[in-house]
C-alpha cells in the first residue's frame, strides 16, 4: 500500500504531544463524509468546496489541539493556507490536499507553529504505521484507534487500514470524530461512494456518546489502486463487507473510549417496518440519559427502554414488543418475571451489554452503539476549559 | 373557588407518605394535555377516551408511587376502576372523572390499597389547599410545587391556583409531570382550549431536565365558573396572561427541582425567522449534555452553545450571531475578548443563569428553561430501582 505518513510536535497541543499528521499517496479516488452541523469548522467548509471540484486527492493534513471552528474568515484562510503549505512541500496542486482539524473551538490556529509542524512532518515521511499515525490525531482520547484487515479476491490480496479519533461530542452525523481509511484496491469513485455510504450509515453514523454532534466530524476513504485487485460488480459486496469490518471496529473503539464510559452497549432493534424506523428507535434508546444512567447503575430498568421507544411517537403496539437484556427476557407484551439478581450480575460482570428489541412490525433491523452516562462524564465535561 | 380536595396515605408509596389525591368541583369545562409518548400509561389512554366524549368534568383522582404504565389490559381496567370508585363515592357519572398516575413503570396497581385510599380521601374533603394537595402527588420531587394568583376584571376578582409535580423524565411534550390548574372564571371550552394551548406551549412544553419524555405527563385546566368573571373577546388576553404566570412559575419549579440540578438556566433565542425555529434552537441548546455539564462546571464555554445551535442543521449565518451569558458578550460574529474570571464568577454566584442568542434572521423569539447536568443526576438515576 503506497501510503506515507509524517508526524510532528508543533506545540498546538499544550501537552506537547504529536499534533500534526500528514499523509501522502498517489493520486487516488476518495469518498468524504463531513459534519452536518451548521457551525461547520473552517477545514470542513474548505474540504466541502475542494471535494466538489476534484474526484481525486493526493495528500491530507490534520492538526489536533485546535478545531479551527467558529473562527470566521481568518479561520478559512488558515485552513486554505495549510493545504497550500502541504502542496508546496510535495509540489502538487493545492486542490489535491484536504485539511482536518480537531480540538478547542473558537481559537485561531497558531499558524507559525502549524507551518513549522508541517515542514517538520514532511521531513520524515515513512510507510504508513497506523498506530503511530493515530496517536497524532488524539485529543481527549484515552487510547489510539486503529484497525486493519486484508481481503483476497481471485488469489490477490488487498488491504484496508484505518485510524480514528473521538471520545466526546459523539453523535450521528458523526462527532468530533475523525476517521481515515485507506485501501489499495482499484475502484471507481461511484462504486467507492456507494460502498462507503452504506458502511458509514451502519457504523460511524450509528454510534453515540453524548448526543452532541460536532463541528469538525470527517470520515475520509482513500483508494490508492496500487494493488492488483479491481473492484467490480462481482466482488463489490465482499469489498464493502471488509470495509464495514474496519469501520465498525473503529466506531466501536470510539464508543468504548466515550468520555467516562464504563460499558459499550449494543442496541439491536429487530422486526421494524423499515430501516429508518429501526434506526430511529435504536437511536432514541441510545440517546436517553435515563437509559444511560441505568446502564451505569447496573439497573435492568426496562421501563426506561420502553419509554424511550415511546418517545419516537411511532404507533408501536407494546403488547407485541419483546425486550431482552443479554439473554434475559424482561418484557414480552407485558412485564415478565425475571431473575433481577442475575440480570444485574450480567450487567456488573460485562463491559459489553446487548439490548434486543423485537417489534413484530416487519423485517428490518438496525444496530446502534452507545455507552453509559457516568460521574466521570460529568467530571470531564464540567472541567474541560476551566 | 368551589374546589374541594381530599388526600390519603394508601400505602402505594413505600415511604408511607400521602399518595392519593381526589379533587371535586362543580361540573366544569376543562382543557387536557396528555403525553405524546406512544407508551402512554393506562390512565392517559383512559383520559384520552373520556375527554373525547365529554366537554365537562366534575372530579379527578391521582395516585403517586405507581405510574400504571406498561401494564396492558389489566392496567386499563384498573384506571377505569379508579374512575368508577370515585364516581360512586360522589354519586356522579364515571365519565365525569379523570384519572392520573405517577411513579414506577411496569407494576400493576395494588387495587385493594387504591380502593381503601380513595374511600379514605373522600371521607375528609376540604376547601382546596394547594400546598397540602401538591404534597400528595410528589414522587422524586424534593419540594411541593404550587402557585396561585388572582386577577381583576371590571372590579370583579377571579383566582387561578395550580399544583404540579415533576423532577425527572422532564422533557417537552411534557414529562413525568402532572399539573392541575383551577380557575373560577366563566369561560367557554373553545376559549379555554385556545388560551391554555398557547400557555402550555410556552411553559410546560418549554422545559427540560433530562430530555426524557414520560408515559404519564398530563396537564389539566379546570374552570369552575363560580366567580362572577366572564371571559370574553375583550379580556381573554388578560386572562391568558394570568394563566401564563401560574404555569410559568410551576414549570420553573419543576426545572429548579430537576434531579441533581444546581442551576435554573433560561435560554432566550431572539430574532429568529419564526417561533418554531426559535424554539427548535433553544431546545437544541437546552438538551445538550455538553452545555449542561459546562453550566455545572461554571464554564462559559460558548463553543458548546454555538455547536448545539449548529446541530439544528439550520442555515444559520454565524457571522451575525451574538451570544450573551448573563451580561457578558461572549461571541459577536466571531470570538470576542471577555473577562473569563468575571463570567465564571457570575455562574458561580447565581442559581439562575440566562443565555441570550441574537440571530439577526427575523423577529420571533422563544424562551426555554433547562438545568445543569450534575454528579447528583447520575447518582439519582443510576440507583433508582436498585
Amino acid at each position: 500500500m503506497n501510503v506515507k505518513y509524517g508526524i510532528a510536535k508543533a506545540g498546538i497541543k499544550p501537552s506537547g504531544d504529536y499534533d500534526i499528521l500528514i499523509v501522502k499517496f498517489p493520486e487516488s479516488v476518495y469518498s468524504l463524509y463531513l459534519t452536518q452541523n451548521s457551525l461547520a469548522a473552517a477545514p470542513v467548509i474548505y474540504d466541502r468546496m475542494v471535494s466538489q471540484l476534484n474526484d481525486t486527492v493526493e495528500a491530507f493534513v490534520v492538526n489536533s489541539g485546535n478545531a479551527n471552528a467558529a473562527t470566521g474568515e481568518k479561520g478559512f484562510e488558515n485552513a486554505q493556507k495549510m493545504a497550500e503549505l502541504v502542496a508546496e512541500e510535495f509540489d502538487i496542486d493545492k486542490d489535491q490536499v484536504l485539511v482536518f482539524s480537531t480540538g478547542v473551538i473558537g481559537v485561531q490556529l497558531p499558524m507559525n507553529k502549524v507551518e513549522k509542524g508541517i515542514k517538520q512532518a514532511v521531513q520524515n515521511m515513512k510507510e504508513l504505521d497506523i498506530k503511530q499515525a493515530s496517536k497524532a490525531i488524539m485529543t481527549t482520547d484515552s487510547f489510539p484507534k486503529y484497525y486493519q484487515t486484508k481481503g483476497e479476491i481471485e488469489g490477490k490480496e488487498f488491504f484496508i487500514k484505518g485510524i480514528a479519533k473521538g471520545a466526546g461530542m459523539i453523535h450521528p452525523n458523526m462527532a468530533t470524530m475523525l476517521a481515515f481509511i485507506f485501501t489499495d484496491v482499484k475502484i471507481d469513485k461511484e462504486t467507492l461512494d456507494k460502498a462507503t455510504k452504506l458502511v458509514v450509515e451502519r457504523t460511524f453514523n450509528s454510534i453515540d456518546v453524548d448526543g452532541c454532534e460536532s463541528t469538525n466530524d470527517s470520515v475520509l476513504f482513500v483508494a490508492t489502486g496500487d494493488s492488483e485487485v479491481e473492484i467490480n460488480q462481482e466482488n463489490k459486496v465482499y469489498f464493502a463487507k471488509k470495509l464495514y469490518e474496519v469501520c465498525l471496529e473503529l466506531a466501536k473503539m470510539i464508543v468504548k473510549d466515550g468520555e467516562g464510559a464504563t460499558k459499550l452497549i449494543q442496541i439491536n432493534v429487530h422486526q421494524a417496518q423499515d430501516k429508518e424506523e429501526a434506526k430511529f428507535i435504536a437511536e432514541s434508546i441510545a440517546l436517553s440519559n435515563l437509559f444511560k444512567t441505568a446502564m451505569f447503575g447496573n439497573d435492568p430498568n426496562w421501563g426506561r427502554i420502553l419509554s424511550a421507544i415511546g418517545q419516537t411517537h411511532l404507533d408501536i403496539d407494546f403488547s407485541k414488543v419483546k425486550l431482552f437484556l443479554g439473554d434475559f427476557l424482561l418484557y414480552s407484551g407485558e412485564p415478565v418475571e425475571f431473575d433481577r439478581k442475575e440480570a444485574t450480575n450480567y450487567m456488573k460482570n460485562n463491559k459489553e451489554i446487548t439490548v434486543d428489541i423485537y417489534l413484530e412490525r416487519g423485517e428490518e433491523d438496525w444496530t446502534y452503539y452507545t455507552c453509559d452516562l457516568t460521574y466521570k462524564y460529568v467530571e470531564i465535561n464540567a472541567e474541560y476549559t476551566t
